[in-house]
């Protein structure tokens, strides 16, 4: 089973990673770029068969290691 | 309008991030992750309206800053 984490930072905190793009996209031309955030996509492949049960599983892997849920917000896809 | 902008190292080039993620996880004592893979996500806010036009607009984006796509393998959504 596979399993899509998508982790952003929350809104209201600043992503300099984010700015330096936007920065980037209006120096090369584009210019109806008006805001850019970016974040981190993590695909993993489980063992476990069961979609609920997996879910709750990278839950957990969020909560403890995938995201720092002070700044961090996360998705999980179970695909 | 808004677009998200998935970017993946492609099949076969080696991920040492994820492969560091995989081994945390296992250490902390999540036994069922058999492969993981860490890319990045950049979700845009654009001025452009016309769903056609800002999907063109976003993959001259990719190819020319947002992937490198001798490694990395890009997807577009239109939000």
């Amino acid at each position: 089973m596979k399993a899509r984490v998508t982790v952003m930072l929350k809104t209201g905190v600043l992503d300099p990673q984010g700015e330096a793009v936007r920065h980037a996209l209006g120096t090369l031309g584009f210019a109806g770029v008006t805001g850019v955030r970016q974040g981190k996509v993590i695909e993993l492949d489980l063992a476990q068969t069961d979609a609920a049960a997996a879910e709750t599983e990278v839950k957990a892997m969020c909560e403890k290691l995938l995201a720092n849920t002070v700044i961090e917000s996360y998705r999980v896809e179970i695909l």
